[in-house]
């Protein structure tokens, strides 16, 4: 545990012992760092917080309201006579629009994706369980060079594709599924999401239209993102392009989230009226994700990573979407594109 | 997101449309589901549940302060006139003690935890990266049949081991290293965690004084389990092991924590005047991981996880303890155990 003070007369790092070599080693090799002085916290987190705040002339501190559990929130008051004020929306705002320096990392991390997507789809075959895939899936994100998965990897074949946020199982994988492969990764803090959906074998007809209209509601939603709109606008094109093609209905979720620092953060573009709508601006990072599950049938979703831009968006996952490209590609070679041997 | 509700009327589960398919289908094929009734919730999670609860007559819910966010509970009591109370320890207090169905699984848990520590040991070899050694734990942890990791890998190798929570980077681990990696797996819901120390080459006199210092405080610490003496005192075994030994103050941690549904959970194990202690009981299961660490120098430790039984105790991990005997079994097989071909 740790905690940073930043103040107008400098900067405190506390942290417990687990914690304070790696601390001060960080801090005396980076130059950017010199002025922060690191201290070996004494007992809680929460009193060296109030200890150190005992020192500063401020009234009122605001914590983030959305991440702060209720015991340390009551601890804090308790230790401090109540200085904290919980805030909504004012770090979250901040977020909300990234810098250059996030959109750089951002396309990085987005490159990568779309670079270990193609691991990633080959690991889909007909005889594996899903569990098996998704845990390729991983080792795929870390070659390509993330951190860590972004989130649990989605891997969702034949029936089990009608769940959108299905956990992998032991369902082997079998000619004629369809799979929806959702996967993502933290690169540099920042997080970075993709989903394909795969055929495996011939689709038939009813599979195929599910797949066109959920490929045009993706395309729709794109083609709307630009400055000055709402985000509820983005889904309603993406969710247009579904009704219209008798599918509404099978859209069960908003078209996509905010990402950044975490996987789920603002905007939310999702349906008017159902919570925080938020007009775009430059610098905005969302995933657009339509899709449409039929029970017991199955189901079909296409996400790519969409930033803002000053005349309209760019799209920056860069992975082919047709229904089994992929397949059709690794039969072609022969089998997985990488192996052991080619490990990092 | 989703809500159940269990009332003495009967039980409702109440998700939005991502997961309706998924909560219907599995109420609809476990017989001990067939009195949930699943429904589809409108608007948001605090919406549905504010509306579920204005039928039902109980004056006052309570929540776990230590789980909540202050923006929900403060939804959550506009919402229903302030019927929520924050609870601290009433839900903890159920989960310190495991019942038969939990041991069970947690000592299945634990011993493929050790089966997969021969793989993940094995993967510790000169010239690999930290972070490739990390991605072949948690593939370890998967063919072992773990559901995901309990938490990020650690593999410290070097002056790194110093660094108790240290992430695993680019460096190259070396012949002379010490490494400490520190692994766990969820297994049906519940956590175990397992840490070693692994010499690659030969190990100096000053290093094989650390290890043997930390191994005797971790017999020390198992040694003194049993119900009615306080976690503190467990604690205390180690850390008299260790200063006896000069080592006292290389200790930065406490000695363990308690296992279950989290990989964090109580009781502690700890210094007396902390925090919490608890008197062990018969079903309480937690680790012991005493370590010590040098700063620029290296560390070393060793973890295992202990239940309370009714005369003392059971380690339910049982992986061998030297220091190097891993690569020394490794070196004489010619190389990694498994191989890509034995996947499962």
């Amino acid at each position: 545990m740790g905690a940073l003070l930043l103040t107008p007369d400098g900067s405190r790092l506390i942290v417990d012992g687990r914690y304070i070599t790696a601390a001060r080693g960080r801090v005396a090799t980076s130059a950017e760092l010199e002025h922060v002085q690191v201290e070996l916290a004494s007992g809680s987190l929460e009193e060296s917080v109030a200890a150190a705040l005992s020192a500063i002339a401020t009234t009122s501190i605001g914590v983030e309201a959305g991440s702060m559990t209720l015991d340390r929130f009551g601890r804090l008051q308790a230790l401090t006579g109540g200085r904290f004020v919980p805030t909504e929306r004012v770090i979250e705002q901040v977020r909300l629009v990234k810098d250059a320096v996030e959109i750089d990392i951002m396309r990085t991390a987005a490159r990568m994706l779309s670079d270990a997507a193609t691991d990633a789809l080959a690991a889909v075959r007909p005889g594996r369980e899903e569990r098996d895939v998704a845990a390729d899936v991983e080792v795929a994100l870390h070659r390509a060079g993330f951190t860590k998965p972004a989130f649990d990897t989605i891997v969702a074949s034949g029936p089990n594709s009608a769940l959108p946020h299905a956990r992998p199982g032991s369902r082997v994988l079998g000619d004629g599924d369809g799979v929806v492969l959702d996967f993502g990764g933290i690169y540099d803090g920042y997080c970075v999401d993709l989903t394909r959906t795969v055929q495996l074998g011939a689709a038939s007809a009813s599979f195929n239209r599910v797949f066109e209209a959920v490929k045009a509601a993706h395309a729709a939603a794109i083609a709307a993102v630009r400055p000055g709109v709402t985000a509820s606008s983005v889904d309603g094109a993406a969710r247009e392009a579904l009704s219209k093609r008798g599918l509404g209905e099978a859209f069960v979720h908003g078209t996509g989230h905010g990402l950044g620092l975490e996987v789920h953060e603002e905007p939310r573009v999702a349906r008017a009226g159902t919570g925080r709508d938020e007009v775009l601006r430059a610098g905005m990072v969302f995933t657009v994700e339509p899709g449409a599950y039929l029970a017991g049938v199955g189901g079909v979703r296409i996400e790519d990573d969409v930033l803002v831009t000053a005349s309209g968006y760019e799209v920056l996952t860069a992975v082919p979407i047709d229904l089994g490209s992929y397949g059709a590609a690794m039969e072609r070679r022969g089998g997985r594109r990488s192996d052991p041997a080619g490990e990092r």
